[in-house]
């Protein structure tokens, strides 16, 4: 257990995985066939750039956004790919079966894959949290149980509180955060001296992760945007542009007051400046003035920097939770912002064409998705917590944590970076 | 002031730019509004893209496109980032007023923010020339008279020399190269010898360079037809194409051309590559067959590698400008060549279906917008330069130019690159 | 001969490519006009869009994909992108001209460019091969040259075999392939031992190997499909997305499974994740199943990820051809997977539909068309390799292989990356 060496993968993770693919393949076959009708061909090409705007957001984005570790970058960047592509896969199977709630053979289509694509992300920002502290096979197990839950909680959103598809997709932020802290909270162990140096950032890797979060924060309007009908999109994409104007702007001079010298974290950069973005995500068609777009970004920013200074000591030290990614202030606390407008908005449209009851209806039904999405998160990241700390997954040695080389064939000159 | 440490920006930056965002979202509150009105959807989507195209140029092109400097990679593509986020917002406000002529409130559309992005990109191109001699607090402030100076020319033009929406926003390139110029000459002072050698370029940042390079050579495209009609677009789409490959040709075969051994230099590759796409800006709809698209984009190659290699040494020591990412002939040189050759087709057209007199008139009209744009350029960057150069900025040490420890925290282990 | 410096390009490279592009330039002034007859503007701008897609994946996609060279990851970017340049002015030409089989004038339209930049992909992928042996003359010869005879033997394609315009350019991976190999062949010298050290991956280049992996595999689906009609588009993008997703989880395990201590191997994971796009992209359109597309992902990473392990071993030491960037197992082995099955697809469906002759002749005609490629991509490689040895290109010498040194000017202070 001791061992100075990282245990070796090739026991578990090449049977798992190709098992694992082998199953995927002969369920497809039995349970699945493409749309062979015909449709509106012109709407299906202009979705289809959309959706590739968010397969960058997933693959590109989300890969390099995390990839400012030291000494963690390859891995980084690779197990992201490899949980999409798994993601994808599975996404399709169990978004389908859930939402014609029967074993009938389910109709893949363009769209169906780009819900899939999005379904996936919340693994992809779920795994930021326990980032360099899970290997391979632990990441994939975590991606087949959160892709599950995530479609179950949507599927008893809608039967239960009939929220709208773009709505239930939306919630990804608060949910996957959610999720990810608990996972994180199963898995951290106290660090050795010598792996909290790793735990460090680089100038090179730290440009990368600027390209990721350039990635992100680019197409973050279509992202906002890929579920909604043609009249709604106009204003969600315009109030994600805002937002995220406005939370690049306070990210960055939060920054530099929140250090002595009035220097900026790079850090705090990646995640803060996307956080209008996020916060965005749910009340971003409803909104129809964009100077409530801008105050939610500024207010977004300034609530992510915060927690990037004052969260860490907190739950690192208090309650033991160590978030390589700061997934909770760049997702959760923004998400949970989107999630509380959202009620203000729906209880002022309600009240203002209705009574009070249907007001105080709309805020129950609003508050109970968020809600709904919270607790599920937080209750399936405590059990896939628990389940990923069982040893036949061959979790790295504590002192391995945030290191490529326990995974990562080297050349034999182990060149810098 | 002759102290080793740099100056704290903790007095300056937080409070002017968290002021400057409050001020601006109450800008919004009082003027803007979104378009509510119907319009057709479609062309909107299409238009989305090619926005997004845009958009990727200015923050993953012009971003990495300045970061091959040695020490100051970090501040060139998040400063750039900054100065984007800020531009565009103040842009869609500068740009509406004017363009109405009132205090009326402005009306917000999707193309609204991408003409205000195309504006706010003349900041990203005058920049270069300044980069890692001004602070983020300069910058800004940059930001704020640059981009209300060149749509106020742009609203000269339009009531005075009656040019139209494309054309004018295609002056861009002279604008904001002659502008970032003089802002230079105010801001260069003699150079200590080690800063001398942080002016230097190292494999890994050039290699993101690069990157930025082809993001910017592979949408310029987009660019050079966003406000065209569908008719006029698809001659720029080519005759950008067409420039920016005989531009590629013989920037590189000019580069080895220049050397005593042949060896070909990065730093001219990064910005002499473009010079096609940027010749190709203004006359880039009215050029009807393909080989004067690529004479013009040859002839832009060598101009730029040619003042590549002989400006510096005009310029830096005989005026004391200096121009720190070649923006004078990477911008500055093919823009004029795309203007004058603009005249000059302008002079045809005219002659050929008119009298002499005609033909005259279009010449001076043609020159005099283009005179029109180096000029204000040149007067506004004076006085932006004088500006700037007023203590009150806290403007960064010359000893501590060109470095990324002045204005960011760096991990405590000082890890390469 | 035997001299420490590297050969001077200066008399070489700036006077030939120069010469080439005036050339170019006269013959687009006698030979070619552009469309000026009006047509669909909708369909334009939609294909605008995925001609852009296709861009990227050859500019950045193949472009950094060959970058993980530890020493050569300048010359990788650099090459690939005036290959590309060059490589479309001179594939519009010799396809206008073999396309109507007459000296008339050639009209250029947008979707003629998008075809001459597949077509001049072509000559990206075999560079891989002979990549770090070649200077950049050698290669600009080898576009010239290859260009042709992909266009002269789709030419012939479609006079004899009648093969659709889709069919004929997707066979490009198993031609560019066997060509490169061949062109290797040629060119390979054995290695001194300073030499095979350069041979090496370095962190920071792999990842932006990683970044062009990332930018080719999610633009895939519209490289598979940009010639097709918007009936059969659907089902290609669809199977492409499949294929590339069950790809990627197969070579990953593989990667693991081969090294003795279950390690993965980066270069590995470069290339074989592409493995499911290159085989889909001949039969892409004609599987009706997802199921079909996965399994054939899952057999191309098994396959390439064998290739990668055991094909060096018999090639480099049996044979002497150095594959630098295992073109053949990334591009060639998939490419032959993919056109077998599609001469398999071909025979049931007419077996189904039609008599035992049909079917025999169907199969005739899909092994007959997957053969031509074969054959004249390493006839037409082994001519150039031998033109390639001529001594007045004056080709890098053996130790000077893999070296940036030898082509690019470097600061004076040799930082490292």
């Amino acid at each position: 257990m001791g061992s100075k060496y990282p245990r070796s993968m090739r026991g578990r993770l090449p049977l798992w995985t190709l098992m694992l693919e082998v199953a995927l393949i002969l369920i497809f076959f039995f349970f699945t066939n493409y749309d062979s009708t015909s449709k509106d061909h012109k709407t299906d090409v202009a979705n289809y750039q959309l959706g590739q705007d968010v397969t960058v957001m997933a693959a590109l984005g989300l890969g390099f956004l995390t990839s400012s570790l030291w000494r963690y970058s390859w891995s980084s960047v690779a197990f992201n790919f490899c949980m999409l592509a798994l993601g994808v896969q599975w996404a399709v199977l169990v978004d389908g079966f859930l939402d014609q709630l029967s074993l009938e053979k389910v109709v893949i289509t363009l769209s169906s894959i780009q819900r899939a694509t999005v379904s996936a992300m919340s693994v992809l920002i779920s795994a930021g949290a326990v980032l360099g502290k899970a290997n391979l096979v632990q990441l994939l197990v975590m991606v087949l149980i959160e892709v599950t839950v995530f479609s179950a909680t949507r599927t008893l959103d809608k039967e239960v509180l009939h929220s709208n598809d773009h709505l239930r997709l939306m919630h990804i932020h608060v949910f996957a955060a959610y999720f990810g802290l608990t996972v994180a909270w199963c898995l951290s162990r106290p660090l050795p001296k010598g792996v909290e140096e790793k735990d460090q950032r680089a100038v090179s890797p730290s440009l990368f992760a600027m390209l990721g979060t350039l990635c992100l924060w680019m197409f973050w309007p279509s992202f906002n945007s890929i579920l909604l009908t043609q009249d709604e999109r106009k204003n969600a994409i315009l109030n994600t542009y805002y937002a995220l104007a406005a939370s690049t702007v306070s990210a960055i001079s939060m920054s530099a007051l929140a250090h002595p010298r009035g220097k900026i974290n790079m850090t705090h950069i990646h995640n803060a400046v996307l956080a209008g973005g996020v916060a965005m995500s749910i009340p971003g068609h409803q909104i129809l003035e964009p100077w409530i777009a801008m105050v939610l970004g500024l207010t977004a920013g300034l609530i992510s920097i915060g927690g990037a200074k004052y969260l860490p000591v907190c739950f690192d030290h208090l309650l033991g939770i160590h978030d390589t990614c700061g997934v909770h202030y760049t997702f959760g606390l923004p998400g949970l912002l989107g999630g509380i407008t959202y009620i203000i908005l729906m209880m002022r449209k309600a009240s203002r064409v209705g009574s009070l009851i249907s007001s105080f209806h709309q805020v129950l039904i609003s508050s109970g998705t968020l809600g709904l999405y919270v607790a599920t998160g937080l209750a399936s990241g405590l059990l896939t917590g628990l389940l990923l700390n069982i040893r036949i997954w061959r979790a790295p040695h504590v002192a391995k944590y945030f290191d490529d080389q326990a995974f990562w064939e080297f050349p034999h000159l182990a060149v810098g970076f």
